[in-house]
């Protein structure tokens, strides 16, 4: 009866993309499905709330982009009909010269994702992401008070040491070197996978047929990313299973910490799996290319890959969205719709054949019997896991991708109905379970924001061209100003300098000078094509940005972190309160006992009993907080 | 009786010289003086017994630096008699030429401080101070076991709201940007004591004297040092003073806010006032120099001056040592012994004077009247102070004074005993407080801690002549080896670029060269004197291994953090075991009650009830873990 009920009500209130808007019914998701599932669902609320403000931000950041790409100097520079740098070719024999003209398109486009409104962004997201963590604190502490659990801690049941792990401890295998043998193999895997994904990345990026490599055009960038897309879906996959078997090696002494082994083993894989090959593009790509005259080559004749001019970030944005909008809505929605139906559907068929007369009774079937046919509920590891990867695409990169918290909060939108159509339709109920925070995801979401901080200091230093423009702008532009800039970062390249058999093919012979993107001595200086002053210079102010980054960011949240109080006032006091109460109340109860006794008189102290003792009995002990009593009152 | 065999038994125990290599009686300590003066001691003893080690290393890393000093190629080079390298003037006219070879005994001196061992020792204090404080917060937690006050919360009565603060409220006189204003005067007081204290120290570094200037000695810098000293513990009184005008102006809600801003405000200046030469030698001394024949002078002639050959970190260890000893010797015996002492002779002494016939029952004084002559219990901050003051001292400079944990360690040990005697005899006997933490000392540590790491890695890169170092071995060096690192720091000058006025009024005439320590383009280059591309290149790899430093560091004290559980695993067994007891003991005392209604026998029921049901009233509702309960049976 009630049940039905409160079902009915989660599919209208809750269930159905007609309420996006509303905050979802977390009382009673709780009453239905328990605490474990309702803190997921609060978290998953309060993160899609909090990305409101950030993607407003995030749009304005782009904007702002879109508005100055007219008057960004460098650009323009490029753009200019009248520029006619020769650059040296971007390939061996089968590339030829180009004008820098060309370039022209991807400079303006890089403008959008490269200009100091970034900077403030990826600083204001740094503090978004405090500022989240501290409101879950209070968020979790005020469910806590409503739900009765400040008292309540993890079912001891669960710290019973597993029989894997018992049946290892007779086997008397389970030794220290041992332990950390595992541990080890862990990292070999995590480094491995490292290796093994940029070394694809290269060689997807190397160039082996001229025709396509003579020109670097976004569509081959694009199906490079998606490539890469399909490459983390299939590894996601694969590393889950390999967590597991790395886990189950371990044999961890209980279930709690089994799981959560396990949740930080999956999670270390599958960030390291989503991001390398971003990360390669944003700190590998194009940085270890020598120069013209003496590329560096990997394998016998394969040349690294440069970037496009204006820096690597137009690749790194597009490799960015793709791989954010494909994980989401490939996993998301085709995985977490589609699989489930289709297994639903089959054990329908199967159960469909076995006999006819049941046909009848199907017709009128119980919740509890449909239930037969729907897929048992999983845990909410893969949930929690595709949120924090998220987190990671809306805070690690965001000083180059401005709008991932828009395209996060989309996708979250649809995600809460999403899952709570999965929970309420599709999965068998769970039992519910108990939990007073969301445990290890805390640390994990943690650990992400502080890398986020260390991350977007390096973007914004090394794969943007803000601190060359800076150090252009302060120390050698003659009038203070942004021209020039464009010609200052390109070296010379007497083209009579090229090794034999390198030199482009169709040899424009009017060339004899190529320029190239590097801070190096030009041919004509006593110590040609070694490293310059300038670039030392450069790197010194892209160092110490990092540093200056870092630190006032990471003040900045300690600041916010210690302004925002973990228990909101209202709560604490409301404890205090009802501590008070109780106490008041207790004495009251004492004494009646006391009166009682002396008066004999049974029903009297029956009743008072019946009122008072029982709760002192069955509450007062788990609770560790006496609040709880009072509500009863 | 009892309270004279305790206070007899904390003198033989604990208030004596002759036991300070023994744990103290913490336990008795609380039972005298109450728990928060307990906390303070325990945390006094932790400390002092985790400086142990830290010392340890520190002696084994100086001895390092000593045995390691004949072999270190450098202060070779510079000692060598066949080296006859001039150096420019250390000042103007006054100063002659110098040979490189009279810096010889500083440069091998600070070889003791300046060796790669002290990278070692800097990222092992680091280490040291997370673990410090997880130990901290365990023993916290044992003690809160022990003391039965895991379930007490801050007396609400501190919550009051104080006189003064109501009164403020009356007058309606306190507004935000009131607040706003109070909090800028602290940071331009702040920042006024910054800018006060490098003025000072600057002027007296300045130049006027001739013929003192004409030669560096370690004598000056003695004196400088102490001249400091003397500046710093006058001004300590000062800032105290201020800090409490400040907290006064606040006018915070309640007493225990007071006391945090109060504590907060003192702890900032009296740390900007006990760091700010220390700094100021350590990243500022000798940096703004310029060049010669362009030196950088203050208001009209005077000149900056210059860091002894071999860096300033030989002044910055001076600076340190007489600071920390000084400090130590001074305020903490003479102030903590000697002031009061005197107070009480001149309290008896007025009493005395007071009547003659009271002097018979002088003679047979009980303890609460010979507390008469006894001076007030002033608090303990001024104890944890000056405790974090010496953390300061033992952690932020710690990889350029070594043997700063050795000092600290031998303080405490005396410090221990000369508080407990203090707390025994001096002070009249201190209202017992409870309390289950250090409470805002504990952040204040955190925040010590936090700051060491980022300073270190700029005492490591910048001060020490570590990295140019590691430059010059892999970047520079012919042979890989040391040789010629120093003729590589030591840039030309052509005496003829001399400004007139400016060079020395002896001239040796055969000197047409002279040499100074920096990176610039010798006289004979296209771009005489401009900075060379050896500073950039050195630069860059500074602030590199700073990044790397700090970085690694922190993620090296987030594991300690993660790795050493908060509550010992023994104590939340016990807290576990108990609840379950406690439990089966309510259950049994419900069904006592039942059955004694059902049956009708008061007896029966009256003892029962004194057995349990007191207990359930007077204890279950103050404390939040049902432990204590058990402890009675």
């Amino acid at each position: 009866g009630l049940q039905l009920q409160l079902i009915s009500l989660l599919y209208e209130e809750w269930a159905s993309y007609s309420v996006f808007y509303k905050y979802q019914p977390i009382g009673l998701v709780r009453k239905y499905f328990g605490e474990k599932i309702g803190l997921y669902f609060a978290w998953l609320g309060l993160y899609t709330q909090m990305l409101i403000p950030a993607s407003l931000v995030g749009v304005i950041v782009f904007l702002y982009g879109c508005a100055t790409v007219d008057d960004n100097i460098p650009s323009m520079e490029i753009c200019h009909p009248k520029n006619n740098i020769t650059m040296c070719p971007l390939c061996d024999r089968a590339c030829s010269y180009w004008k820098l003209k060309e370039a022209c398109g991807t400079a303006r486009a890089s403008h959008l994702f490269d200009n100091p409104a970034t900077v403030f962004f990826s600083i204001f997201m740094a503090l978004w992401a405090a500022m989240f963590m501290e409101h879950w604190k209070r968020r979790q502490m005020r469910l806590n008070y409503e739900w009765d659990l400040t008292g309540f801690e993890e079912e001891e049941v669960s710290d019973h040491p597993r029989a894997e792990y018992e049946l290892r401890v007779m086997q008397k295998s389970l030794k220290k070197e041992h332990k950390t043998q595992k541990i080890g193999v862990t990292f070999a895997i995590v480094f491995g996978v490292i290796l093994y994904r940029i070394s694809t990345k290269t060689a997807l990026h190397m160039s082996n047929n001229p025709t396509t490599r003579s020109n670097v055009r976004l569509t081959v960038k694009t199906t490079a990313a998606i490539i890469n897309l399909v490459v983390i879906l299939i590894l996601d996959e694969v590393y889950g299973a390999v967590a597991r078997w790395l886990t189950v090696l371990e044999v961890p002494k209980t279930d709690k910490s089994f799981e959560e082994r396990l949740i930080f083993k999956t999670f270390i894989l599958k960030f390291v799996n989503a991001f390398t090959p971003i990360i390669y593009i944003a700190f590998f790509r194009g940085r270890l290319v020598g120069r013209p005259g003496s590329y560096l080559y990997v394998f016998e004749s394969y040349r690294m890959e440069e970037c496009a001019h204006g820096g690597c970030l137009m690749e790194l944005c597009i490799q960015l969205s793709i791989t954010m909008l494909g994980k989401q809505l490939i996993q998301n929605n085709l995985f977490e719709i589609g699989i489930p139906k289709l297994k639903k559907l089959i054990r329908y068929i199967k159960s469909k054949r076995r006999s006819f007369q049941e046909e009848e009774r199907e017709k009128k079937l119980q919740r509890y019997e449909t239930d037969h046919f729907l897929e048992p509920f999983a845990g909410l590891t893969p949930e929690y896991m595709e949120m924090i990867i998220q987190f990671g695409f809306v805070t690690l990169f965001v000083a180059s991708f401005p709008l991932a918290p828009l395209f996060a909060l989309l996708n979250n939108i649809i995600e809460i109905r999403l899952d709570a159509k999965k929970f309420v339709a599709e999965l068998r109920r769970p039992v519910a379970a108990r939990a007073k925070d969301i445990g290890i995801w805390y640390n994990l979401l943690r650990a992400v924001a502080k890398v986020a901080v260390i991350i977007n200091a390096f973007v914004i230093s090394f794969t943007s061209d803000f601190i060359p423009r800076l150090v252009y702008q302060y120390m050698y532009s003659p009038d203070g100003s942004m021209h020039g800039f464009v010609n200052h970062t390109l070296s010379y390249f007497n083209v009579s300098n090229f090794q034999d058999g390198k030199e482009p093919m169709d040899p424009q012979h009017q060339v004899e000078m190529c320029r190239y993107k590097d801070y190096r001595e030009p041919p004509w200086s006593n110590t040609p094509y070694v490293i310059s002053k300038e670039f030392w210079a450069v790197l010194a102010a892209r160092l110490a940005f990092v540093i200056v980054f870092q630190n006032v960011v990471m003040l900045m949240s300690d600041i916010v972190d210690w302004l925002i109080p973990d228990i909101p006032k209202d709560i604490s006091l409301q404890i205090h309160k009802e501590k008070i109460l109780m106490v008041e109340l207790f004495m009251k109860e004492e004494q009646g006992k006391i009166q009682f006794i002396d008066s004999m008189m049974p029903c009297g102290g029956k009743e008072k009993r019946n009122n008072h003792a029982p709760i002192a009995r069955s509450r007062s002990i788990p609770h560790t907080h006496s609040h709880t009593h009072a509500n009863n009152f």
